[in-house]
């Protein structure tokens, strides 16, 4: 519908997380109400975005600057790196608000099956900042998964002969949440890791 | 997160039809993965889409072609027109496959809440249209509200007078509704219109 230039429109529109051909539809006609308030300014800023973020080379993150606006921060605690899987979980944790260290972006987790080995990812750079002598703690903040889980372990047993102190994020209920409705394996978590109260 | 590139995408894509804040952060993380594989085409199909498509001048749908490439088809049925309330909607229903004929874009409906009046409507062209001798059914395909019955009702008065059919789509239970999800409106409405089966 609409002709060629606006099927294809769609069909990228609907390749995008969240989105499936019917809101990919709904969008497109929204944009076309307004060419030039909405769909010009959205490609402008998908082209700027292009060409301005770069990832950082101190800790994968993705940023205008490289190093990082993350990295580069004076009032930053610099003797802490908070381990992630991905830039999600970067920009997740930090707009938490509760955690003001340094971060560094795995690329992923190690998996026999997904053909996933430690050189695939940005392990080789976690190694060099963990012994450069300022940091003092290494908080792995990794999926409660297997592979997740695997990967706290092999990074673990290369960070300790360093001389850092290797952490884990707890596991547990979450905020909200009702006993009743999680998995077998979070309420095991949260028996096992119980705390006096 | 990320520079303000990036903020400045993400909040474009949060106004998007079935985004948020957290599905546009996830989708601008999509995007920046692949800068030249997705950023660009899309911006690219924005920038065509919106260059492309026009009003037609006939119908009021949208397409890259004036008239658009529906009032042009020579195996449709030009002696029916059937009138929606949105460009949405023409799309919704010629995907369905089921009409052949032609259509007319309201651009909305009668609301003396939301002050639109006849004028604001796409309303002349289709009395023009409809009194050209070729046209033999109207079929208002309006939505279930108040405005929309409103809307249908004043047409009704002016479009008989011309000598043309005025018919309207069938209310009732949807196709695959339990009974006991609908509301009391629509379980009204099909018990009015009940047929011998």
């Amino acid at each position: 519908m609409g002709g060629p230039e606006v099927e294809h429109l769609i069909s990228l529109l609907a390749r995008l997380p969240g989105m499936g051909p019917r809101s990919a539809r709904r969008a497109a006609l929204r944009l076309l109400r307004r060419p030039d308030e909405r769909m010009l300014p959205l490609a402008a800023a998908l082209v700027a975005a292009a060409n301005a973020v770069k990832t950082c080379s101190l800790c994968g993150n993705l940023d205008s600057n490289d190093p990082c606006a993350i990295c580069t921060a004076p009032n930053r605690d610099h003797t802490t790196i908070c381990v992630v899987e991905g830039v999600g979980d970067l920009w997740a944790l930090d707009r938490a608000g509760v955690y003001h260290g340094l971060y560094h972006v795995l690329g992923g987790t190690l998996s026999a099956l997904g053909g996933v080995r430690p050189e695939d990812l940005n392990v080789a750079a976690l190694l060099t900042r963990s012994g450069d002598g300022t940091v003092r703690e290494i908080i792995l903040a990794l999926g409660a998964t297997v592979e997740g889980a695997t990967t706290a372990h092999w990074l673990t047993d290369r960070l300790r002969p360093l001389g850092v102190t290797v952490t884990k994020v707890a596991q547990g209920v979450p905020m909200g949440g009702a006993l009743d409705a999680l998995d077998d394996g979070t309420l095991a978590a949260a028996l096992r890791a119980r705390r006096e109260s």
